[in-house]
């Protein structure tokens, strides 16, 4: 039994490219399609009507939620679920929705305004990491040391940013390192600790030795299972905080990028993604 | 028995005011609280915890589903809401969840690039309406009326929006009238009719004539308690278009204006409004 | 005697590529240099310093004068030069220079603001022309056939344009066709006329037949002249309308495209070009 | 003898009502117009065309230049003049103007990409000033410390900007305090020293003590002489940066406010304003 898989995003990358290449062992076919003319809204919409699931993989922090949904509603199976992706693009919904189901995540602020923005500054203390509420690749993920230049940075949001972009969260810095954990369906399937490091705050560098450690550790199985548990069956790349009080769920992300977990771990990722789609077509 | 109400908004508008005039009566007390200064986000902050319920009428169309999710994550009674909101807030979400649930919506088609745009106007005839999957009042809602100028308006698009600005729905133009349709609770309490002329193609002029009529109309309350059966009890504006097929939802507004509805038709709604905030309370 | 000439520019495209093809025979090397990585600023910047010329064919909009003024300020000779180019990139400012010197130009009205839009549509008769003060290759330049649509075409206009992009000129369409003179040095060395029509209002078809007595005729030599005259010697496109009152300048490009216009004539534009730049060297 | 003067201003600020308030005793009416609702273009534009002179105050980045160029296309006295203005507007285009004629500025890079921001951190040593090369009011005016998170911040410029806001221009953060000097025609009629200090970086504390000293310093009096032979006579706030190797020209506003300068220095400036005016209408 075979089955058509539809990976909708904006090009070929390389975790499509091993997608596409795992595919045909399992009896799928993989099939590219671009994100920006799928043309939905018809109920039997023609650039999916053939296909037999849907992988969203957009790269795009847009549009990942609005495809799902247009797709779901075409009776296509699709992963992940719109619901899933709409809580995972919205970092505020997803660490309130996590927070209210006793899944550790970091304090935080939302901030809409300048005024939001002093209040935020005077509430939580230096250093601090500004985000969009909205976005993705780390993008616009910022260190605020410094409380003299906090408002020069602000700047840019409240005179750039337009709409949802002027949304962000402010939260204190944890520091320490971060563990990045690959869920399938509802399985840990890989986990990798990095290291923050380098010419950039962001930057990371795996900790091999610690990965299988990790992938076993029960507080991160826990959490993970938790989160799961919220969002539903899915392919997910769960980012958490290592800090001295236990892991907190930093960010969920619903087309997670896998070249550095499965380097990191030897994990065959995309051949646990086929099967896991070819589970879902029976 | 009494009740502080915030009612979280950019400014004290016409129907903030009505409101603020209306509470004595019933016993409540209602405050203005800027939507810009809530710096929410601590489960137990300090802008709202002092209120027995939060009424969110911010005219910012990105910020209302924010707001009531941390509110309601601070176990504030909170109209409408978060789900409500998140679901009128994006054109495209609204229209899948009714028309999934056998609510009769337009025909559209979601537009994420160029491309996407080229489809639709293959696939769809002119005259058309263009439209942001997020925003409010009515803004960028544009009719095109020639294939030949359509891309010269889209470039607006293209070249001047950013991220989520860059979705629309390109929908028939319906022509015909519209019925507005205030909610509260899960009744109609008003419904207006408006014909549609004068200087812009989106005014409106109200038939007052036709007013007790509309809200009598079996087919419009049957859309009416169909829509509340998927969005929940709330304060809602339904636009109707009125076709010969019969009506459309085009679009629920969870902050709805109504200072029109409640000229054309002499119903009390502030009054109505804090009624059902009362029986909440209790 | 030889040159090395930077062709700045954000990609190589068909216009750069004939000028390196036409370049050895002409004893000039011509070299690709990045728009986005010269770093320019010190008086001897590294990136442009052996370099005996520099062309500024950046697509952009925004970055063609930037450039220029700091390649001139290094003492390399520059093309176009810094004032020429500012006076292109502002369609207002190339308009009223050319107006103050007595070129015939189209009447416009400068619109910063919905007041001003407003004002502009009672001013001038429909239809009219709205397009950004600044841009390029026909972006945005949009045909406002309708008073009831004009203003929520302009909502994209004031929603989504940041800044310089608000500013806007809205002037008469003037229908007819169009001519395009190609100028290098201060000769008018091509001329094509063009039709519009098709599927895009802006589209365009040339009139080989009528390309030889364009370029000879007084009326469009007088104007060339006179455009010449202002902005200095250097590589233009001149967009020239007919009217029945005679020729009216629209726009000069200060990085044209000369694809068609060759193909129209048959004209070598590359080596006169290469000639044009061989001159300067001496 | 008297004259009706324009101020054109986005509103009427203190600065506009001292220049209202000084206008009867010098036998001027001073009106603010409304800088949204001029429409200009016709060459005989009735929103100007009753005045003697318009004084351009708009307080945003992007008008001052366009209104003067067609006010002064009116054959209406215009202060500042439109070539003054567009210089001033333009960071970049000061720096390189000043600087070729011999006054001293700071060094600096032009940023147009990520490239580029990279290579002026390799070229400049931090801590860094970046700013955008069209801006007012110290808005997005910022100090980058650390090399580990100016990434992250350039971010912003990257992803949010758009067109023209994405040029920055990088320099060397000079510290120490900063002059500002009030010009009126070719005089400068009130020079205050600040420090910096405070809560945020930018801000800053007029030291009363050194003003007159400053207005007489030679080597200031020879910058602002050589500052207005490049621009020509107006009214300007010139910024200098006092550093161990002299005075160093930083910005030129071309409608610079005038409250703290009046305050430290004791002098009327909207008198000596007037005057000037007066001057040019004889």
């Amino acid at each position: 039994m075979g089955g058509r898989i539809a990976v909708v995003a904006d090009r070929i990358g390389w975790e499509e490219r091993q997608l596409m290449k795992a595919a045909p062992d399992l009896g799928l076919r993989v099939e590219w399609v671009n994100d920006e003319s799928l043309c939905l809204g018809h109920p039997d919409a023609q650039s999916i009507k053939d296909y037999d699931a849907v992988l969203i993989r957009s790269r795009s922090y847009t549009r990942g939620g609005l495809l799902a949904t247009l797709a779901e509603s075409s009776k296509i199976p699709t992963l992940n679920s719109a619901a899933a992706i709409h809580a995972c693009e919205n970092k505020l919904v997803l660490r309130t929705v996590l927070r209210d189901a006793g899944v550790p995540v970091p304090d935080f602020r939302l901030v809409v305004s300048r005024r939001d923005f002093a209040k935020a500054l005077e509430q939580l203390p230096m250093p601090l990491v500004m985000k969009p509420v909205f976005g993705g690749m780390g993008k616009r993920v910022t260190l605020l040391r410094h409380p003299d230049t906090a408002h020069s940075v602000y700047d840019y949001v409240e005179d750039l940013g337009h709409a949802f972009e002027q949304a962000c969260l402010v939260e204190p810095f944890l520091g320490g390192g971060s563990v990045r954990c690959f869920v399938v369906g509802r399985e840990l399937v890989a986990a990798a600790e990095f290291e923050s490091g380098g010419a950039d705050w962001r930057n990371n560098a795996a900790l091999g030795n610690r990965n299988r450690a990790a992938a076993h550790d029960p507080d991160i199985l826990k959490i993970v299972n938790d989160v799961v548990n919220e969002l539903g069956s899915g392919i997910y790349g769960i980012d958490l905080f290592r800090t001295p009080a236990g892991y907190l769920v930093n960010e969920v992300n619903h087309a997670p990028a896998f070249r550095a977990v499965a380097s990191a771990t030897g994990v065959d990722v995309p051949s646990v993604i086929g099967l896991y789609v070819q589970e879902l077509l029976r």
